[in-house]
């Protein structure tokens, strides 16, 4: 990137990408599982398309906009991970209308008889996947709950298809060692499975076993009963991911572009044009062993600088300090040299950006645009 | 708003910012100063003209996209606050050259020869203001430092015109009371005051004297010597700011509507559709006396629910529970209801959003969108 290009900015190398998702393959190949990635990280058809191997494989949502938008791109079979809620039938009912195989998550009685109420009054076939607690991270039923047959049966009895059951282990985010990590995975497989089998000896056939996490996903050692996998971050990795030993922090593939623009000698600080607007308020690092503040500093080629991190960030400010303290790394970095920061939480600081300015072998390729936002579009 | 809305989306009440905007327009009247208000927090023209009073001020903007944008709105009188890098010289003389009154910030000599050498390439008169640090914030040159001087002959020498000088009492963001607040806005326009003096002293004009954070805004009794106050996220006001004592939480004109999808009743959760990437990763109250987690949650009126906050933030999911622990109130709201949450940080929040709907004296106005971004669009 010549000196000339206006910072702050969203830089994505595509090989490291490619290499991402390589390893990703590989490790789910000795599985007998499908790969359902999440787009919810990167919200860009060109990454996505990267994800399969020809043709348009089954991916995971995070917001009904992102199923419009890949929907329209050819992706037809479509998971929206988050709990329907009433407002969004009608959305839901729309995408199914134009053809999409688009499968619903939901965890309660309520939320099944609305949805149950809503399907009586409509043409479209919904089909739902019933979300199972295997850590009590935040969602879900617990997978011995017989709560799971009756949601089952409610929706059965209105015409709704149940497609299976899904979970999520998202508290192997906290996790300590490798260990803890094959330990969530074990947690999250035999969760799925127990519901899975609650549900076939109630009678339902429950053709989907859905489970996924990257760190989970790639430290998994059986998938037996599981019919398929989903992970989202993998792709770009993170400090977050780095921290738990999931990747190396050379594997980040995103980061943040950023000049610097002055100085305080005294604390040893440098400012730079990349505050929490470019780089996000994520501190996912905070609660780690290596808390690494808002980023850590690289130079151009992606080679830490010192042991730089970024301390503070305001909009469009962030200040660089040595963790150790010493400011001579830091004060020799002039006014205009520009630095790459490795971000915390690659969906968080991703998401500050209307899309990434792609790079393949130290040379410029392209622009890749994001999407972003909810609902209809205004 | 109908059940109907798809959520979440960022709402905005048009009556409570007439109300905080014409609170800082009585605060400042009996000081002989020109308000310059910052466009940062709200990034949208409707916001933006509803800030003066017939007519199109002076405004601040956080990057040279608001430049360009609201220039093109017709607001020519633009601070961009941010210290200046060398990558974005060409775009600020592109504004000059379109005929924008531009002013820029910079605080050390490497800058300053960086665009005295960029200006004596070009055809136009860049004018700066040096940033001074009055409170050890982040940026900024101390106020009796004799480098302002220093700066400001070799602008000089080199045709780019010393307008002034400015400062932002960043700091009093952590006050702990009222009186601190004021102790701040002393130190700030001493400061500010001080570094004119030995500018003038030393034969420069200084005809800007420019102050300005929200809370040393709404609580300076003296502006003596200063002639422009800048502040942004008054126009909103958000829960730092109650935490401050500089507004009450019934002031904040922005929220974020959400929609419950679950419950983990063992818990006392209620989980809803606004994760981080709705309500942003801020949790500038953590450090504050009372730690509003993710937000406070209200009514559709605006009236807190009980003691409720977001606890949790997931990228599309909120956990919502008790303060003190009491399980009922939220396990009483159903799938379906929907809730305000107010921000930590109207500025952050703001921007996970493309836009605000609108409302006045409870009835839907329209949407008014936001820009984003940095700089050139692509």
């Amino acid at each position: 990137m010549p000196i000339e290009t206006e910072t702050p900015l969203l830089l994505l190398d595509r090989d490291q990408l490619d290499r991402n998702i390589q390893r990703m393959r590989e490790t789910l190949a000795p599985f007998n599982v499908t790969f359902r990635p999440h787009v919810k990280t990167h919200k860009c058809l060109e990454v996505t398309e990267r994800l399969f191997v020809g043709g348009k494989g089954p991916i995971t949502v995070s917001t009904l906009r992102e199923a419009d938008f890949f929907f329209a791109a050819g992706f037809t079979d479509i998971l929206y991970g988050v709990g329907i809620a009433p407002n969004k039938f009608a959305h839901a009912a729309r995408l199914l209308e134009q053809g999409a195989e688009l499968k619903l998550v939901l965890d309660n009685l309520e939320s099944a008889r609305l949805l149950a109420d809503f399907a009586a009054r409509s043409d479209q076939a919904f089909g739902v996947l019933l979300e199972v607690d295997c850590d009590g991270h935040r969602s879900g039923i617990p997978p011995n709950a017989p709560l799971l047959v009756e949601i089952a049966q409610l929706l059965q009895r209105s015409g709704v298809k149940v497609s299976g059951v899904m979970t999520h282990a998202g508290n192997s985010y906290d996790s300590r060692s490798i260990e803890e990590i094959e330990a969530f995975a074990r947690r999250e497989r035999d969760a799925i499975v127990q519901a899975a089998q609650l549900l076939r000896n109630a009678g339902f056939e429950v053709p989907m076993v859905s489970v996924g996490s990257t760190p989970t996903a790639l430290f998994t050692h059986d998938l037996t009963g599981v019919t398929e996998v989903r992970a989202g971050v993998f792709a770009f990795f993170d400090l977050v991911m780095a921290g738990l030993g999931v990747c190396q922090v050379q594997d980040i593939a995103v980061s943040v572009l950023t000049t610097v623009i002055g100085h305080q000698p005294d604390k040893g600080w440098v400012i730079v044009d990349a505050g929490w607007m470019a780089l996000s308020r994520d501190r996912g690092t905070a609660k780690q062993p290596v808390d690494q503040g808002y980023g850590v500093v690289c130079d151009l080629s992606g080679q830490p600088v010192g042991d730089l991190i970024v301390t503070a960030a305001n909009q469009e400010h962030g200040i660089i300090s040595s963790r150790s303290g010493n400011p001579e790394v830091a004060l020799a970095l002039p006014v205009g040299a520009q630095l790459r920061i490795l971000p915390n939480h690659a969906c968080a600081t991703s998401a500050q950006h209307a899309g990434y300015h792609v790079s393949t072998e130290g040379r410029r390729l392209g622009y890749w645009p994001r999407i972003a936002g909810w609902g209809i579009s205004l």
